[in-house]
């Protein structure tokens, strides 16, 4: 199993990479869930770990039905198939993943219409959502979906709060119209918020979450709903190529990510806010965007690409999300220890390149 | 020739029609030329008629080339096809007629993603812009397009001035991106700002422009660009079934339209500019929008459906476009003393719904 | 008007254009009608005289309802949206003009697999569509639409009689498959056969006819078929960029073309059944497909090339089809005198480059 | 890990599946390659496994590059997207895959027209390819691409000849046009041909493989061709979804398939020609399509759901391709012994059911 990267500058300090909780690898459960799993051919719906893998989820989230997928861009793309049929529009928060790092699928696979309309801190305002759709009235460009991103990643890991989901809920309701959410860290903003991720899964039409990234798991990420949008988006699925055999090697780590790794979370949050503190410290500004609630911390007003540098010089890795934003994300390969490392190397760097 | 309809309440007095500018109809000169219009094959580009409309139209523009189309609605997506690939997204203001009027055609034939940003009444503020652009960088949606309409239809028929556009140009070309104008009434706009419409069109990749609407011909809508877009415009054509047989017929009349129709338009700004000072007079909190620039006048914070309701007994058709915006649009088919009467209306009218 | 293009050689003599009943153009009649039409705005669905067309058009068929549309490449289209969604598979003969002249529109734009299969002379045989037909079990593609050209433009004209139709239709109907009629020179075909086109419109869920080609009037075609796939492809030709303002000054000449130019299509078939004397005097391997039903010859085994030119110089303009295959069309602006000339000139021509 | 399904009628004996080579499960070696993954964020391409598999993949097909994908269905999508531009047109088989399978995504997701052209045993006729291809001349739909499927899977896993490849090649090379062969049993093809991988690769624009299906693997597949078009592909792959995240863990088992499941395909290829001597002993006119070459036996003349329920009377699974066509296939999880028994089965079902 692979040590991890070795600092470059020093080649003897384990580099701590802190550009995205998608760089975890699979822990010994995981390994060996995979090594021992059933397998079968899941285009035949005969993979028994990839469905028992998908009754989990859909009991976890009180649903009907799930299903496996590659990816969560794959599950963004295929809710959008399901909710938002060609030639309608969706309203999505601007600086969403689907519309900032889909490369633009929603329009050339989906053939749906973007409405982007600002959020606070990534979080919709019902009432900018409530006056932004339109009714299905000949010739004008009809809304059909709704899409709140669960946490929000460009913008510090923000969690959209049940009740403002719940307003969200009623006025599509009356609207007629669909609620989508893109819940690829979902279980982040369910232990931050204190609340059952059933309880966001319950105000939506369509939902999906990710094995990968916090939780560990290689390779997965599931849709959850309906059991006729399931099968809906079963269809889809093939259509986008989705549809893998004897996956279930791939869905048994998948499993013990759901049942192991979701209650740890808060320890990935408690070291952000060590990351946080440190900022608060030495360049409060860099928090404008405010409090951080998850396991991503984004520091605003610098030179992203500057501080990046600083950074990597004293083995830590970041990421810039724009010319003046960068950002850090724990994750369970870093531990307590390794983010008091980082959180000094970041008050070290900013005083560098914060002025 | 039709009369006009008649007052639904009276059967006396003709219906005084400011719902748009486009229920005009072809005049006298134009209904001899069609008469008289040489005609040919136009896909074959056989057709003298439409050739002449294409040269006329590329000189008045000062361009290379043109294309006539059967609406400005083909024309805008033409251009989104030429200018901005499959996967890329366009930037767009959030009331722009390609967003609201088009039934989601960018997305489901044009396979473009939009990001719609706010204006102020319509007209794009540069530095939003910027700020929304994105890099071609693995796996952002590359910005390709920035599209602005003029005059801006759904925000009072306001102008975007020279200079705002000619900063758009320096900073589309800063960062390897084209742009596009939705002139369908770019001719109201040149009159209405002093400018000549090929300073205009000297600022962009694609402009468009419509000759039914307040120029008074049928059917008529032309694309003016460089030589090589506007071929690969006419094959774009072909797919969306915009090519023609003997057009001509039809082109006959936009010609006329283009020689003796655009410097007219000061006539019906100067009628809505009495419509406007009627509202300003009893309701001035309905002008909010700000000064009435060209032929449009959009009222706000009414009842738009009961204003539309209350005009309607008074022998004047309006508007809504949305719960609380009514608009009038003023055109060659109603006088002076037409408008004279209408603005008369209008303050009787809301007197009654605006309370 | 155009008094025709000159001989390029003579000067003398006006050139013969055989190309294609696409080169017709609006007489007398027509011209007047456009002149007095009475017009509306048709996106409010105000233009009484297409309003009328459309009621004419319906009638004719004996359907319940038409929509005019800018060519005849906009209904196909438009049919096979309102007929296959998405992601199904239509079977088509494999010389048609949906396959081979609109640019791949069918895939692009309409998201529509082609199943392309051989024909008769253009005339699909029932036990291969038959065949091709899928169910709709996951993950096949379903098969949703079945089309027939009528008559066959690539394949000389032929018709497809109303008996295969029929076998069409009762297997598509078992199948669950809708059946579509690209009607573009469907009057040809009913004047050939002597049928009613009410009789072809009555066996298939939808049907397009051009008055353009043959019927001598400018820009027009139309969608024939049920109330409510007229009010869907409505919704979609707006999407396509074919809604018209003031259409009704060209749908006028296309009321007259319903009205008084299908009968005499007569003339035109006998026009070219003396093409097709001359070439099978002196070269019947160029009938190799049989024989001229309507008033399309195409004369095979050629050099296509050579004998347009030959052509050409012998002041008769023709059309080549591919390498081997030339055409020939008849239509109202050529007159029984000019077609025999062109018999003549098509023997001489033939017997310089068919040896 | 998991036994096998026992026999529904008897409980004693475990069923033979022969529905399909993608039954097979990992075997024990590349459990253990799973187990030991190396692994990281493919998304960054930093997953040391993964890459080792797209230089060994791109190595023995002696090419450029290669991209792991979670499907064949996902790698023919995106080779259509990367060699046949939106608006063009594919040749295909009319029995391929890439039809009849994916659900129409070629169409709905890739924009590219199908012209479907008759097979013999699903061999491509290069004549009657040459005679479909059409020339970039407006407004013609221009051909971009031709498709090959090796082995052919609906039509008794046919290799196409290498010679017959070369021809293909000279022919698209002469005509500007793009060569892909899906491979997704390729090695099947040069197993039995007697043929380097790398001779089929060197001929075409682009390839695919699958490591699923008789090599065992889970999930894998794979793009190989030039290092720019496969730049291109990982684009696309991320608006697919299929871009993956530590798929380090089973792209190693892919590796081991590449590495050790290859050769012993002579095995899976005389099973079937125990199964195939079987049908020619007591029905030869089910074998009307000719000789089996590799590891696909299709049944023809036969009433196919009847065999197929008497086999699994039998314990033997078996599928129906159609009406009157079924399908076995022999994989590594049967042997000689299990095929033996299968033989005997089929002579005893196609007694009862094939008279």
């Amino acid at each position: 199993m692979s040590p991890g990267p070795r600092s470059p500058t020093t080649g003897e300090c384990p580099v701590i990479d802190l550009r995205s909780d998608t760089v975890t690898r699979p822990n010994p459960a995981m390994r060996a869930a995979m090594a021992d799993a059933e397998v079968g051919d899941d285009v035949y719906g005969e993979d028994p770990t990839v469905r028992r893998l998908e009754e989990a989820a859909a009991a976890r989230f009180g649903r009907q039905a799930a299903l496996y997928c590659p990816s969560g861009v794959m599950c963004n793309q295929l809710w959008l198939r399901v909710l938002a049929p060609g030639g309608t529009e969706a309203i999505v928060e601007d600086n969403a993943h689907v519309v900032n790092y889909e490369a633009g699928a929603g329009a050339l696979l989906g053939h749906v219409q973007f409405r982007t309309v600002p959020g606070s801190r990534g979080v919709l305002d019902p009432e900018v959502v409530a006056a932004a759709i339109r009714p299905d009235v000949f010739p004008l460009t009809p809304t059909s979906l709704v899409c709140v991103e669960q946490t929000h990643n460009r913008r510090g890991g923000a969690v959209t709060p049940l009740e403002t989901l719940d307003r969200l809920r009623r006025l599509t309701d009356e609207a007629g119209v669909a609620l989508y959410l893109d819940g690829a860290r979902v279980f982040n903003a369910a232990v931050a918020a204190g609340v059952d991720v059933a309880d966001y899964a319950a105000l939506v039409d369509g939902l999906s979450f990710c094995t990968s990234k916090a939780l560990s798991a290689p390779v997965g990420s599931a849709m959850v709903g309906d059991a006729d949008a399931i099968v809906e988006a079963r269809r889809w699925r093939r259509r986008y190529g989705g549809g893998m055999r004897q996956a279930g090697v791939i869905a048994a780590a998948s499993l013990v990510a759901l049942e192991q790794m979701t209650d740890r979370l808060v320890e990935d949050h408690a070291h952000a806010r060590l990351l946080a503190d440190a900022v608060a410290e030495v360049y409060p500004e860099g928090l404008e965007a405010g409090t951080v609630e998850t396991n991503i911390v984004c520091i605003e007003n610098v030179d992203a690409a500057a501080l990046v540098e600083a950074l990597a010089d004293r083995g830590v890795r970041a990421g810039a999300l724009g010319p003046s934003t960068a950002r850090l994300v724990t994750h369970p390969d870093v531990t307590e220890d390794d983010c008091r490392r980082a959180a000094a190397a970041l008050k070290d760097a900013l005083a560098d390149v914060a002025r």
